[in-house]
């Protein structure tokens, strides 16, 4: 829905590098209305829709590749997607452009926006180009679900299981690697920092849906988001030997003792799902990840006893949440 | 959508401020989850999308009124929803936040808010809140039309009629007092500032979505507006005495000698509507804008000759158009 200004500069980045992310869907006009149409692609369907800002200095580094900021505003929001149960079909771009961004950003940027449109099926409706001081990305996408399932984020019951996929930290660590320039070997450092730079949304939601209590997607730290499910209402009792870590980040925990566990349970953008399902799905719940490839570890229960409590020793003062906003 | 942090300061702008904006729709989880379903208001119903930002020191200034912030972000959106024939139906707001913004701020630009929403009749669907160093909100809203009609922007046809809704400049003149400090008495500065601070969508769009070739709203000005529906492909030839301009605006710009008519066209925000349709419907949309209240005149006509012309003189070097990217 950008209006296109007779402008060469906005009418080029528009053609040049905009007009190949709408797929030549029709309710896009090519960018050349200010609006556009969504069409349902279903009937029996529901839209979801979902909205997240990342920003330079907070969110990125000012020199980050183009294409790891592709990644992050498509896998913030994906991921929130599919956290509600709900398959992609179609986003909004908003740009704040600093002056240093040009053309060769701009292409790298959307070769690889194209890439995971490809990758994950959703196209681009319009977006809105500003300039601005520093690089502002914020971006609206639309999901589909069926009309009949909703899918909550604080929702649990007693006795419930938690399960977790992928693995915990590892984006976490690599952003720990840049910020306090941990020295680890070359291999460990580009595979960590690679996990900081290309974070990938978990596509299981949809498929959980129907057999979950709550779903909610790892973006503030495993303990943060896990409250967050419980809601003030229960706790969860947790065993920390079935967190999931790789052997790469057990290596910088326990090994060398480069990185403390609860930094890595507290905080970063992980986009691992947690759910909470009735015990009764347990064989479901294995098998539907199993069948799409995806790790998934059962690390606890929903208690009584409010709070989350680990059975081996964990320094509970280091357990509070990250807040991208204080 | 907007994720809860369990930080006492986010927690409690979208509890104080933002959840109250959600008109108690179910869809919205009362934004305890990152995303928020988007119910089919009709079965014949397709929606429209559209995304626009403002941005501190580009769209206001830093201290103007929140209620004027508040105003400048629905009117844009609703605008571009109108003239894509569409009718309001819900939002997302994205806020980037400088320290400066406190909770008096937040409780006015709310307040304002909801008092648009009421009377346009749309609610909050959720949205994501950051800091920044400069005030920047974006926002995505949605509007509903019937699933066969599309309304264009620039497909028009030789010989149609091009009306205008309101006046023209009012916006424009405002923003002229207050850059250039501009000595006019005391009733105009406030007439003119106001209109500048409180634009207002046309609401006409939906109306007269099924006879027009296409329709534009003016936020660059109207002749760079006019200029995008003409395409490349046709001219206009407009009268300059009908362009609609209040009895104030024409004293600044004829009598006063205060304001240039070249600027008045070629830039502001009007938000008015440029309407091109067929003759056959002259009487229908008289009859249309005269029943909803709405001041529409005739400026002229689509011709072959390219470019837009005026029937008395007016210096075209200045006939070009305002980009808020270069």
């Amino acid at each position: 829905m950008k209006k296109i200004k007779n402008n060469f500069t906005e009418k080029l980045i528009i053609n040049k590098y905009f007009k190949t992310l709408s797929l030549n869907k029709k309710g896009t006009f090519n960018f050349e209305n200010d609006a556009a149409y969504l069409n349902i692609p279903y009937k029996n369907c529901k839209f979801a829709v979902t909205t997240d800002a990342i920003l330079e200095n907070i969110d990125f580094f000012k020199n980050d590749n183009p294409k790891s900021i592709a990644q992050k505003i498509t896998t913030v929001n994906l991921s929130d997607l599919y956290a509600m149960g709900a398959i992609p079909h179609s986003y909004l771009l908003n740009l704040c452009l600093p002056s240093y961004i040009n053309n060769d950003w701009l292409k790298s940027f959307c070769n690889y926006l194209k890439k995971l449109q490809l990758k994950y099926n959703f196209y681009l409706l319009g977006g809105d180009l500003s300039k601005s001081d520093n690089l502002i990305i914020s971006s609206t996408f639309f999901g589909y679900i069926n009309k009949n399932i909703n899918v909550y984020q604080n929702k649990v019951n007693l006795d419930d299981d938690i399960w977790v996929s992928g693995n915990i930290g590892e984006s976490k660590i690599g952003l720990e690697i840049i910020r306090k320039n941990i020295t680890v070997d070359k291999n460990l450092r580009e595979y960590f920092i690679n996990k900081y730079l290309y974070p990938k949304p978990c596509k299981l939601g949809p498929n959980l849906a129907l057999y979950s209590s709550s779903i909610i997607d790892v973006s503030d730290g495993f303990i943060g988001d896990l409250k967050k499910m419980l809601n003030d209402k229960y706790g969860a009792s947790i065993s920390l030997n079935k967190i999931p870590l790789s052997i790469k980040a057990k290596k910088l925990i326990f090994d060398l003792k480069k990185i403390k566990l609860e930094h890595v349970l507290n905080s970063g953008d992980d986009y691992s799902l947690i759910i909470v399902s009735n015990k009764k799905y347990r064989k479901k719940i294995k098998n539907i990840a199993n069948k799409n490839k995806v790790k998934i570890s059962r690390v606890g229960k929903v208690v009584l006893e409010k709070g989350v409590q680990f059975d081996s020793y964990i320094n509970n003062n280091i357990i509070k949440e990250y807040d991208h906003f204080s």
